[in-house]
């Protein structure tokens, strides 16, 4: 809901990514890019409309060509104020207005053009209704690494997110598990992320019991217990980057089988780790923690991807998935985040982000990995 | 943030609204709907995933035939949980799989389908690869009133969303205003709308002095001073149906010219609403409230449209614009809000929500419409 920059970026770091964007787009046989209000426009302007809505707002960016935002003219005077606004110019249109025809005029006819995944439908058919000599790709499918390498002042701000993630988990290592439902160490765990920078909690997974075994579960009212495994995976941004780490607990003494699950997740998760380095592709990461898994007969119920990249959200490109065969280059951030789901019994996960340097990967989650034992 | 259901509906009452849509797209020519996370599926389902992403979702409905969930297996448990689930099947699709063409083998090769606003492009573009013979149409543009003429309990949830926000705006005319921020104004609209049952605050609009003059200016860290018109604009979701609603205040005595401007948008707001019945044309009552601003000289400072509809979210069609000539119908719910803009002095708006009902419009907000002094 907020319209301001949300890091220390100057007007020309945003004219470079603007550039180094165009350039990219250029170099992969695009005519230009069309960007979107999200993660990609904030990244390239430091511009966040208050929601993306039917009014159309759209960056048109191309090789050779100043950068225009097109921008109903109620929130221009917004747009004027974002760090970016003054290395690009503002096409504004009011209500009433065909704001395709705006934005066809900044393009050529014909082409193909990359455009923000996240773009609304209505606007693409929009724009192919204006131009139909155009084809369109999106950012993902034509440009997937655009936000992928970090800078190192966006690298200082992950390893910042990062840290405030893990005095989260060193406190909530600490509250009271049992007799609690779901939701209240829920809040815990928002409450703790504030109070360590975050500005926005995107989420807050506390998986007791079964519902570990739920990769996607989030919270709900059921009663923590003695016995129960916890699986605790949060997340948001702090001064506009992500942070996102995941730790499996246990509430009291674990059974053989649960610690015998927790440490192969670690192996694997270790595994996955120690793979990471700069040539080697995205699905060698997925590979080599999977591996560690299937070997020991549990492949079944690791039932999804090793990771996905991290930067101005807290999920984007590169994913680390079988058929992923895109290089690691230094600078790229994404979670290594194996686990274990055994339906209707637990779930074991533990994740850190980790960035590709020249030595490989380092970890940007520091706290143990050892099953830690809360009450 | 949340998968649960927003409101007091069953899966009859979603079955009925899914046979409705699939009959109105058979209707307007159109092979299908393909429904996206977001108002358009939470109204047809109850189903709201935690967070729209390049994971596809896709609700598939199409005449004569049962409605089918394209999910992601991570997010098919909660799906499940949907209360429209039991009437509709579910078709999961694991990592690494492609959607598209779990999408494309429900739907005919060939055929117009219309496609939510905000589906993300990504996913637009991966079907009409998929499925190169289909064509596409957004719904707001295929079927524009599919959401917009809303059923008894429908009608109920916005009248206590808007009395919801009345309570708010009797209880934010006995703050203090003079030199506080605009930003802790806002705060106390935020915590009032939810003492009030608002589980999502959407704006809450401060503009005091030259800031009112920018229609879509939040807040921001300017003081309030005496002689300062303010305009409040706020709302949200109370039991997942909107609010929305604008009053202008003023600190201390007015001037002459202040109170003239406000009693004029007073009577353009009071004509707009008069204007509403059914058979009237949605630009019928944008001319109405702007002719009067108009008549008085002002209408080059009246720079946006006169509303828009509200259901499930609180901007959607129908919309009170010049060139809308679809006819009112009761049912319909939509604001009227018209304002006027005096560029580095002062704006003034007023809004209220407003049904359309067999004799004429009725508001769902009815708090005074005088100018309110504040201290």
């Amino acid at each position: 809901m907020t319209g301001s920059a949300p890091a220390p970026f100057t007007a020309d770091d945003y004219r470079a990514r603007m550039e180094r964007a165009a350039q990219a787009a250029a170099d992969a046989g695009l005519a230009g890019l069309l960007v979107a209000p999200g993660p990609d426009l904030v990244w390239l302007t430091g511009y966040a409309p208050p929601a993306a809505t039917e009014r159309l707002t759209m960056l048109v960016l191309a090789a050779g060509q100043d950068p225009v935002l097109v921008v109903p003219t109620l929130e221009a005077p917004d747009a004027r104020k974002a760090a970016g606004a003054s290395v690009m110019s503002l096409r504004d249109w009011t209500d009433g207005k065909d704001p395709y025809a705006v934005t066809a005029d900044l393009l050529a006819g014909s082409g193909r053009f990359g455009i923000s995944d996240n773009a609304w439908a209505m606007h693409l058919l929009g724009l192919q209704h204006a131009l139909p000599g155009t084809s369109y790709a999106s950012l993902t499918t034509a440009l997937p690494m655009l936000r992928a390498v970090k800078d190192a002042a966006e690298l200082e701000l992950l390893a910042a997110a990062g840290a405030a993630a893990d005095r989260t988990f060193e406190e909530i290592r600490n509250v009271r598990f049992a007799g609690r439902h779901e939701t209240e160490i829920a809040a815990d765990l928002d409450a703790l992320l504030r109070r360590f920078g975050h500005s926005q909690v995107d989420f807050t997974i506390v998986a007791s019991g079964p519902n570990g075994a739920n990769p996607h579960h989030e919270v709900g009212d059921r009663v923590v217990e003695r016995g129960d495994m916890v699986v605790l995976d949060f997340g948001g941004l702090r001064q506009g980057y992500g942070s996102d780490t995941s730790r499996t607990v246990h509430v009291g003494e674990p059974t053989d089988e649960e610690r015998r699950v927790h440490d192969l997740v670690r192996e694997a998760q270790e595994a996955g780790v120690r793979s990471v380095r700069p040539g080697a592709a995205c699905q060698d990461v997925d590979r080599a923690a999977r591996a560690v898994i299937a070997d020991a007969g549990y492949g079944e119920y690791f039932i999804h991807r090793t990771g996905h990249g991290i930067g101005v959200t807290t999920h984007e490109p590169p994913y680390m998935i079988e058929g992923e065969e895109q290089p690691l280059v230094p600078g790229m951030c994404f979670s290594v985040e194996p686990g274990v789901y055994l339906p209707g019994r637990f779930g074991v996960r533990i994740e850190d982000i980790v960035t590709v340097t020249e030595d490989g990967g380092r970890r940007l989650n520091d706290t143990t990995r050892e099953m830690v034992i809360v009450d």
